[in-house]
């Protein structure tokens, strides 16, 4: 059974705790032998690769070369899919696109009065490496959510690495992959893949940012080249956190607490209502639910051990407990989500109202299923167009407006002790003046 | 002598790889010693940050009150400041204001025709922490360039951590604090300060983002906390680079290198031009100018070492060659700055004409001067709002919504084998189909 307690237990504040630090990857553990690859790939490049994937995928190339997924079988792939798949996936791609696209940041100038010109400009990074899981747990809706926000960006070069287990690509995977137009693809993975990302290796050329979900090697390997390229986050584990009150369908949930807690054993389902009948009755539900699924194990693990319902004094405290968890997902199967909505601080993304299960957001809704868990939407933001992206800013004076701000610039930099400072802009000054 | 060399130069290739190298901090070095400070932060808490404080800046603070600085000292800071340096500074805080106010991220909605709802609902990080150098080399322009996009973009608690060797606070930083209005800052430095802000320690929470400058033992310690927290960048020493053509004066591209010479030994300073002979008078003019500096021994070995005046072919050469150093300032001393601005890919900040001297953007033109360094510019964007916000994606289905979608989302859950997926939607369908 799921673990229900209430704000009123005694135990409640190191119940609660322990909920908090659900997101505690052990990165520790793992970090050494990460590093290790890392160096290995750095250092021996193309031979460190294989033998990578010689230990971990149980195959032997004999090069790089052979790693190359070819646009071919990409293509075979994607005609080989029955038609309701096939449109399923077209629509999904067109419903992600058209989101995406309404997220791409602009350049944009503002004009002083006395002619001087301020701004941002926007480009694409030139490359981005995208990691997608292999083998039986190939999703790709991944491929899909990783690669849209590149294309949309207008990044020139997409590369894709994505681990063969007995070198066997999931079908699904290369169908994906030639609907997204990917020309460049390799049969690498984990830790392996994000070193020839960030650092190259002969023919494959090092990316600018490297994004996609991985277990704990690849997020470890990840946070160990963020600043030679940039990452999208470090995630950990999926979750949800549905707030709901007394009109909400048991039925539906009892569903969406199990649609997160199949993904894996250490995923979290996490439900706050003051509603006790309704937190009771979804417990049992639960139950009944699970016995039906063909992943029943691994979700029946996951609700025992890391799911939980919380009863709360009022609708505000159950709000305010679900900032505090910051979850990955969050539904609102509340009275008034209008209301609720303005205290909603911290979540990846919000589902509002029945009509709106979580998993139209994992694959057809538009917006992006990368989503900050463990607590990091605090601080973390949806994987977008603008990972893609960077900015610079833009610069440029006119004759006035140097004469009227560069004494003050002058006077600042020589408090600060730089004088070239300081003289690179009196040099302007002085000959406006003798002007 | 700066370094002056020809794409031609046999050793051309070379050369400017070193140049491309620039940016490589040996973080190799100080990660264990950095890992360790952290270590005893998050164990050891208060008794490790005051054994720090006593061993790296010579005082002793018996606990963590201690470290308090006060507002009261903020305020006579302020106030004993002369008028010119007080209006200079009190003008900067304005433009940057202004500046950051028009990069501040919106929350949008977009309603589609059958009632569905998607967005992004952007929100503050709760609470921000900032680093600030101290000791001789503080910069009262870099809290500024902190604290104000933190507080444009609406954060409510903002804790600002600097060291003072020897328990003595920089005044003008004081000041500065008191113009920004921060009411928390301690006097703490290096990966102390990193870890009390990544870890939280008594009385002082957890912040959810960490930015700002410092040396290599603050840049390694804000990659260890990545993750735990998010952070803004890992800059590296300050650099320049210059595309210039024939009409570019002398002394101005002389002082602007100089200018970014004279933060530090390891600054890069880069011109790039098509003209032998400016190329040639400026190396000459930077010997004269050299020669007045107070700073001049840093500027010096900063220009023999590390700056370099490269000769091309053409100014398309010049500005690909640019695009590949990706240089944090950017200077456009060129004769059609309109024609070279579309092609420029990579920088933290273009200054653009000859009235736009780089020093101008570090204190008082209103874009931030906390720039991607070491080529970063290539991912990383300049210091910002968004740095302090982040987004929450909105989903809000209708009936009629998840009507046209749920069929084909099922599909794709069940392709994944993820049939809690499929049935937290169907369970919806069924409903609407009864209805």
């Amino acid at each position: 059974m799921i673990a229900t307690f209430s704000t009123q237990d005694l135990d409640f504040k190191s119940r609660f705790g322990e909920l908090l630090k659900r997101g505690a990857m052990d990165i520790c553990n793992v970090e050494e032998r990460v590093k290790n690859l890392l160096y290995e790939i750095k250092e021996n490049g193309e031979n460190a690769i294989v033998s990578h994937i010689a230990k971990f995928d149980l195959w032997n190339p004999k090069n790089l070369e052979e790693l190359k997924i070819t646009q071919d079988s990409m293509q075979q792939a994607y005609e080989s899919l029955q038609k309701p798949l096939k449109d399923s996936l077209q629509k999904a791609y067109e419903r992600i696109f058209a989101f995406h696209s309404k997220q791409k940041p602009k350049t944009w100038l503002d004009f002083e009065e006395n002619g001087s010109i301020l701004g941002q400009k926007v480009n694409p990074v030139d490359r981005a490496g995208l990691y997608i899981p292999g083998g039986k747990a190939a999703y790709p809706s991944s491929l899909l959510m990783n690669a849209i926000p590149a294309i949309v960006a207008g990044v020139k070069e997409i590369a894709v690495c994505t681990p063969t287990p007995n070198n066997e690509v999931n079908e699904l995977l290369l169908a994906a992959m030639y609907l997204c137009g990917i020309k460049e693809a390799y049969k690498v993975g984990g830790a392996s893949a994000v070193g020839m990302m960030a650092y190259g290796c002969g023919s494959v050329k090092k990316v600018d940012v490297i994004t996609g979900p991985g277990n704990i090697y690849v997020a470890t390997a990840k946070k160990l080249v963020f600043g030679e390229v940039n990452i999208d986050m470090i995630a950990g584990p999926s979750e949800i956190g549905i707030l709901a009150t007394s009109q909400a369908r048991v039925e539906y949930l009892a569903w969406d607490l199990l649609s997160q807690a199949e993904h894996d054993e250490m995923a979290s389902s996490i439900l706050i209502t003051p509603c006790e009948k309704l937190a009771k009755e979804v417990a049992l539900k639960i139950e009944e639910c699970l016995q039906t699924l063909p992943r029943k194990e691994i979700t029946a693990k996951s609700i025992n051990e890391r799911g939980a319902i919380i009863i709360t004094k009022d609708i505000n405290e159950a709000i305010s407990l679900m900032n505090e968890i910051a979850p990955e997902h969050l539904e609102l199967l509340v009275e008034n989500p209008l209301e609720v909505l303005p205290k909603i601080k911290h979540a990846g993304a919000i589902f509002i109202g029945e009509n709106t299960p979580e998993p139209i957001g994992d694959y057809i809704a538009g917006p992006n299923h990368t989503l900050p868990t463990g607590g990091s939407a605090k601080f973390f933001s949806p994987l977008g167009v603008e990972h893609f992206m960077k900015k610079s800013s833009i610069i440029s004076f006119s004759k006035q407006g140097i004469i009227e701000l560069g004494r003050e610039c002058g006077i600042l930099a020589h408090t600060e002790g730089l004088d070239a400072h300081r003289n690179s802009v009196l040099a302007r000054l002085e000959d406006k003046n003798k002007e």
